[in-house]
């Protein structure tokens, strides 16, 4: 026996579709975003792959594409968890700013090491500056917890916690677990399942609105097939090769 | 100190607009019915009156309400609780048909008791009836308790339940608590709350996309105000009226 897990990045975002770098910014779906969430759905349902349950972060674009693919899979009526854990990476003083000027800016290679670097995070965001979440109220429980800028290795740490206690349960109870977020907290969950390299995840992207499947080993949770699979591979590659090419 | 309940009629549906007996039938909201939920969102936020979980039922356009208003107010992100026993009135073998022409077909009076009496449900649904949820993967666990038909006491007998183990616990926690649900199963949490009678609750309409709010006392859950508030009197007063026409 198998578990099944769906990861699923959220459609195209308002700052997406103007080039800035967004992180913990709560901006909305674009439409073509929200129609990217609708198909993420149609494709489950044609791939009869019903979730059980989701968990989102709290950001408005995850939630929305969460909410949208099920609708759109008649899996609506399902149980949602959601969780700060599964939030973008934030951008630190990044938040905002347009990823072409940064890179015009800082050159290509601070631009990519800020982007794709494992371990070096941004300079972090000032709490009165006027994309900080240090005010928001669904952060009031965070205290010392709320991160003014992360890199991936900061999201990979404050990921597993809530993977370990709140999608494994749930993977275990047997169902398919829906996980609807954000190219970063995706990327380390995938880091994570198929024990990628601090060097090598930087050259893994995710593409918006492709569920990727990956059905896991019942005792030691191990992808079945590494890397899961893409319900349209073909959309899934030439997006990912979008992704890559952001700022450019 | 008093709870903060606010309850939240789901927007226009599909089935609305065409005037036919929805029921368990799971129709979407029309365009219309999204900008009523989204207004509704918009008058919690200008009211400062913010959810801190909201409880839907398993239908489309109650769980679609929750997302548009919950967005508009900028809550998206609370934690969720559903519940099949906040789903509309099952209407039995009236579901998919048209209202007027079930009043032309049967009559004034026997319209009028299938619609507003208390005790007197339509004929039952068979379980193969196009309209029917006997093989709906979300109530597959209800089992005998499916309903095939209801009246309103049968609905304020599967509603009590989810109120006391599900509702109160988060009203008593402290925080606002939403309900976004369907013109029966809040009218059967307002019969409770303001202990309306049985006869006197077929004169209570409530309008679609309107938030009423009720603080009720910490000790006794009694309403503070009896019948609550709505935050737009005016308009919800018009819209009442118009929900009590349906059919004519």
């Amino acid at each position: 026996m198998t578990f099944t897990l769906v990861l699923l990045r959220h459609g195209e975002s308002e700052w997406n579709a103007k080039n800035l770098f967004t992180g913990w910014v709560d901006v909305a779906l674009t439409e073509k975003g929200r129609g990217e969430a609708v198909r993420g759905g149609v494709l489950l349902k044609e791939a009869g792959i019903l979730p059980d349950v989701v968990h989102t972060s709290l950001q408005r674009r995850a939630i929305n594409t969460a909410g949208l693919a099920l609708d759109a899979a008649d899996r609506h009526w399902i149980p949602v968890r959601r969780s700060w854990r599964l939030n973008e990476r934030h951008y630190g003083a990044l938040q905002g700013k347009n990823k072409k000027e940064i890179k015009d800016k800082y050159g290509e290679e601070q631009f990519m090491l800020w982007r794709r670097s494992f371990d070096v995070p941004p300079p972090p965001l000032d709490d009165d500056d006027e994309y900080s979440q240090a005010g928001d109220p669904q952060y009031a429980d965070l205290g010392a917890e709320l991160p003014r800028t992360e890199c991936l290795k900061d999201v990979v740490a404050r990921l597993l916690p809530y993977w370990d206690a709140g999608i494994v349960p749930d993977l275990r109870a047997g169902g398919t677990v829906l996980v609807a977020a954000h190219g970063n907290s995706l990327r380390a969950i995938v880091k994570h399942l198929d024990q990628i390299s601090d060097a090598d995840i930087a050259g893994l992207n995710i593409p918006t609105g492709m569920p990727l499947v990956y059905e896991l080993d019942e005792e030691t949770l191990a992808p079945v097939v590494p890397g899961g699979r893409y319900l349209d591979p073909e959309a899934a590659a030439a997006a990912a090769a979008a992704v890559a090419n952001q700022g450019r």
